[in-house]
């Protein structure tokens, strides 16, 4: 069980009680929505100390833990009287805000406070099977929404009545929402990006950069398209051939003991011979799963090492102010047999052409 | 101007620097989308530092601020350059993690480094008059919402189903994205006050607690509604009229000058009178604006007074475990002569009856 793996790391990490206090780390580790706090040291029962909002929920839903209410002290006294009775001498915490750090520090006197949220990133970003399974189905309704911008895209359409359509067919389709706020990024936009829905109107000759996921049981896709009105020009077809053979050269280097460093470094070299090194503005990709970036990242300043299990975006792209811009992204898993595209809308340049 | 609102109120803080860190709060000062660090003194001239994969729409759309990238060296080491060219003795912030508290703190000797975030919610709690129409138009678009649920709801349907047309509607007509993830909790789902969305099936006598906005322009609309399967029970019609009742009673309460707490507990009383005290487990309403939970609250324990301009939830509940839950939800707007409800989708019994 999850819960009994993070009681297990705690030995090693030097540390007698550690405190999970962000919303996706508690589902992960106890299965359940909502706000609260889950405790969790080697000497006691897990406990889940859940908003009062929230408490309904957590008794129904949570998994290996005991579910405790606020009682409606502060909640400052209220942790801080918990965590007294397993008198630890070292609290680690997934997150905590110096409000939190001098509150609690005032409180618990030579206890030693540490942030170490690589305890919880080691186990979550290796992908059990019970969750790939989340993340190939979060990977098909993206498909499905791409499909459906790919049936309304036309001349004088909004960039929001696109992400209209998008959303309609992964909600119907299963997801529980978006992955993440839509970008819908037409003509001088696409350059931008991140860059929000407009209400532009897309006109021909436009990039429509689409960037985009669904939300199924919590895990979630990322997933970049970029669609062209009319016909591409010349120099519209060299970015975008650039772009997608740097796609296509980085997805087989995305395996099990590959340095992410290196897998960047694999796409930034083709945008670079092509003469657009320096349009390529951000790195290849991030860790994707209960959250959209998460840990390990794909880029010149990467440390970490791919492994199997891990899931990362394969995203490079070049950005011309003015003119426009394309990414192509997809969300790819790390098998033991190679990488695993959990994204599979056509790529292809004709494919794109509406 | 917003910056140079921000400038003057440095003085009185005992402030010589104030860095803004949190998009939302960069996009109220700055107008534009992105991450970055907005930096902000009475000696020189305001300074945006974006992130390079921001730095294009950030020269487009940013006002009464200097646009600069980060150059390539750590992200740490080119912040305390910039801030040691200030000479500061004392930097507020709008959020400092407890990371780059110690970091910033061991580069910047004898700074006192301070998170006052008040300093932005003051300004930023008080919506002006364009703020006021994008949150008037946020909360017309979650009626339109409102209204493809009342059209689509039916035995049979399925909690993402009626997502999914909801969000249409709102996209489609103007939206860049729902306000938050959708809550959509039906029959024994609906005692959980947030539930998210599920595959259940929606069934006759449930009730089906729909909790949804809009975002329009970065603005957003908070608005829940329950509808009501077939005809309701003596109990549910209870509970229901109840709710509807506390959310009336406070309504014009929110005025300027009145107390938070007060406010709150006009419509608690109604539900602790009619038995109810104890399952209606949170506070009346929060702030809304850029984000979806803001200052100022309306609860047992806020110390806030509203003040014209404020945008606060109304939102009273009453959750009963395994059998249901009824929450209805306005976002108002304190006016000069009183609440403007920004959401306005029918709340009586008869209409939540389909």
């Amino acid at each position: 069980m999850r819960i009994m793996n993070l009681v297990k790391s705690l030995e090693e990490a030097d540390l007698d009680v550690y405190v999970v206090t962000r919303e996706p780390n508690i589902f992960y580790y106890a299965g359940t929505i909502g706000e609260g706090l889950l405790i969790v040291s080697s000497e006691s029962d897990p406990v889940l100390l859940a908003k009062k909002r929230d408490i309904s929920i957590a008794q129904d839903q949570a998994i290996g833990c005991e579910v405790r209410s606020f009682s409606g002290q502060t909640e400052i006294k209220e942790i801080t009287s918990v965590l007294r009775e397993l008198s630890p001498e070292a609290i680690g915490f997934d997150e905590l805000s110096l409000g939190h750090y001098r509150e609690l520090g005032d409180n618990l006197d030579d206890v030693r406070l540490v942030e170490k949220s690589e305890l919880v990133w080691k186990m979550r970003k290796v992908k059990d099977p019970k969750e790939q399974e989340m993340m190939r189905e979060a990977g098909r309704l993206s498909d499905t929404g791409m499909d459906a911008i790919r049936n309304c895209i036309k001349d004088g359409i909004r960039e929001h009545e696109i992400a209209a359509e998008a959303s309609h067919a992964m909600l119907k389709d299963g997801a529980e929402d978006h992955g993440f706020p839509f970008i819908v990024a037409s003509g001088p936009r696409s350059a931008y990006p991140h860059a929000g829905v407009s209400d532009r109107k897309i006109r021909r000759g436009d990039f429509v950069k689409i960037d985009m996921g669904a939300s199924y049981r919590g895990y979630r896709s990322d997933n970049t398209r970029t669609f062209i009105l009319g016909s591409p020009t010349e120099e519209q077809r060299k970015i975008y051939e650039t772009v997608l053979e740097a796609n296509e050269a980085a997805l087989p280097e995305i395996k099990d003991g590959a340095a992410g460093m290196e897998v960047d470094k694999i796409a930034r070299d083709i945008i670079e011979s092509a003469g657009y090194g320096e349009s390529f503005i951000h790195g290849l990709g991030h860790g994707v799963g209960l959250e959209i970036h998460e840990p390990p990242s794909l880029s010149r300043r990467s440390k970490d090492t791919l492994w199997v299990g891990n899931v990362v975006t394969n995203e490079p792209g070049i950005y011309l102010k003015g003119f426009g811009g394309v990414r192509i992204e997809d969300t790819v898993l790390v098998t033991p047999s190679g990488p695993e595209c959990l994204t599979n809308f056509n790529r292809d340049l004709d494919a794109m052409r509406v």
